[in-house]
């Protein structure tokens, strides 16, 4: 990709009202646009890595066995009367339709998935099995905030699972749990599994928590049970099951939370299977939800300088970030070009994404100072005074080791 | 894939009230879903399709250098106002929110795209240029029919561009012309490009129009111009531009459409540019859609017989529908299930995707009629028969030519 062919150019000035780093730092390297409070377009860039995020987490939740789908985000109220939800969320959408009357536009799924699974399956011969999905979900926040943190329209992957019994709910469970470490590992980001309020159905629930100072979540460690705890399990400072006293909490970001629904969905929709002898038993539930536009964020939050992103390898728009220094001498900037577009032909052979800032119309601080702001993993430069050498300056943006390479 | 874990099984019996091929066979084939009138979820099967009419309309229309970002749903009232289309256009959705208001459900882009291309230029230096997205439409139809034909919620690929000059835009328009041709082609379409009226700002704008006798417009050849003309075009069955008279109308199904807005939207957000001697003009548009869901469902329309769906090859869910045939003998059992492994195996390995239908509880009659129902487009059989002769039966889909191929 050339430089100066994006949209848009990173803006010379943070916007002067973000509230966090995500949003600074999205905004001004033009990865991201506020349409209003809490809805953002994504930009050229920030889909290049909302998309990668996407695809780490669908290949670590296809090897799993899940099949992918996509539900809708209008969704019939009846669903939503079936399981008290309607009333009863209060950040619920609401639209009305010319044909039908009210509708609910979707702010999770559960309320499509339950009867959508009931209406294939039947036996027990039908169990187990999981569905997700990666789409927008809406949600009337009443604070939307901390750019792409706590949005109104947001991103999420979300897979729910069909059981026969508890043995086998709790083994997946598992699974998913083992999974989303991984997931958030790929993505660059150290998460703690922390448990949390179960609700009517469940003990506990699992959070999947990333430690920063940006956090707006607070955990604690129990060092004798060696688990995290989100700060609504605490009382007193004491540990919930073993009543050890706990430190000081730590500051988080929720990246993702699993739940044993059990019946809590099958019992609203009559959602059972009928097993070996002929017996209708309910179908137990599991979901397991990922903030993917969230998660971009987070990434951010835990991996950036006073300069700009630090992308994590896996999740970077671009593998390198290839800089073009010109002078003023015609000759010696053919040769640069040249030499630059010599080194993207050589990367692209490799599959590797280059991001080539071929602009002569800008200062070498300028560039190094984009190069900073976007955070590509590797920059490179190719100047008057590295061909000299016959080479080029490779500077890693998170080491700032500068190294130089033959040509 | 193995056909006994794909959720969901395809139905024994087709929807009754199914209006359309294309409902008819993708709630059949396990492909669609409906959630309520207008509205689907897409399954396994019908994402896949769906996500190859999108990868190809990505790659042609990222052949010609525009760049895919991501617009909300969420749309601002304000944006609306400004183009007088928040009480002019009847199919908008409309909800409160309990920030800031009513909010706009988006129906199309241009209320975003044009003020998002505003804040980031200003110079001529910074044109042409080309943004699009592939995103979910919102539509408050009054007659949602047709299976995905005309959904309330919708797939759509809109692109928009962005000109200094008449010349540029219409030299762009003819660009996107042909490359919607080569899109519809790869999609197994035909579709001719058909006149249509061009609003305030043009003589003419262009749809792609798929003839089929399921198509729901009506449009007309001039043999003398060359050219199709939709039918609100024609008056008195004459062509509008030579005045030859036409023949019989031609029923069609609209696949795409494209526009020159020209200063249509710039002028409503006042989006000009700089020009080189430092005046401002104003920013000439085009916008080019194509309908996503429309089209898969438009491709069924098209390409099926009595017994379901021919998918055209380059979106086939899968590229191959092998069917293991097993009898009463335990030990040829197991070695036609090895030969069926083995051609998974070796499939994998030229990267060709395989629907393996390996129930053992299922007919032979059963496994075809799914076969046909799904359309895949090649059937592959291994039985006790076809290993005798150390082959498989291969039967395309297609053309239902039958051949034997050596193990």
């Amino acid at each position: 990709m050339l430089y100066s062919k994006l949209f848009p150019k990173a803006l010379r000035q943070a916007p002067k009202d973000a509230d966090s780093a995500n949003a600074k730092y999205l905004i001004q390297g033009g990865f991201i646009h506020q349409e209003m409070a809490g809805v953002y377009s994504w930009l050229p860039l920030g889909l290049q890595v909302l998309r990668k995020v996407e695809n780490i987490i669908r290949e670590e939740i296809n090897a799993l066995g899940a099949q992918e789908l996509l539900m809708p985000a209008l969704q019939p109220k009846d669903n939503w009367l079936a399981t008290d939800r309607w009333d009863g969320l209060d950040i619920l959408f609401k639209l009305n339709s010319k044909i039908g009357g009210e509708i609910a536009l979707g702010a999770t799924a559960e309320e499509i998935i339950t009867p959508l699974a009931k209406a294939y399956t039947g036996s027990y011969q039908d169990f187990p099995f999981a569905l997700y999905q990666i789409q927008n979900k809406y949600r009337d926040e009443l604070r939307a905030k901390a750019g792409v943190l706590r949005g109104r329209e947001f991103g999420m992957k979300d897979l729910y699972s069909f059981h026969l019994d508890l043995g086998c709910l709790e083994k997946y469970y598992e699974k998913i749990a083992k999974t989303y470490l991984n997931i958030f590992k790929r993505c660059g980001l150290k998460a703690v599994r922390t448990r949390a309020t179960g609700g009517a159905f469940s003990k506990f629930s699992d959070e999947f928590q990333v430690i920063t100072s940006a956090g707006e979540d607070n955990i604690y460690y129990c060092s004798k049970c060696k688990v995290y705890y989100n700060n609504e399990l605490v009382r007193a400072g004491k540990c919930p099951e073993c009543k050890t006293k706990l430190g000081k909490p730590e500051r988080a970001i929720e990246v993702g939370n699993i739940f044993k629904l059990k019946t809590k969905f099958s019992d609203a929709f009559n959602f059972k299977y009928i097993d070996k002898n002929g017996k209708e038993k309910p179908v137990l539930m599991g979901c397991y939800g990922i903030g993917t536009t969230r998660l971009v964020g987070t990434i951010v939050e835990a991996n950036h300088d006073d300069h700009g992103i630090i992308w994590p390898n896996e999740i970077a728009p671009y593998k390198m970030h290839l800089i073009a220094l010109f002078g003023k001498d015609k000759k010696i900037n053919q040769k640069i070009k040249s030499a630059a577009l010599a080194v993207v032909a050589s990367e692209a052979k490799q599959s590797c994404e280059v991001l080539y800032d071929d602009r002569e119309d800008a200062s070498a601080g300028e560039k190094f100072a984009v190069a900073d702001l976007l955070g590509i993993p590797e920059r490179v430069v190719i100047s008057e005074k590295t061909l000299a050498k016959n080479s080029i300056e490779i500077k890693n943006r998170k080491s700032g080791k500068v190294t130089m390479k033959k040509l």
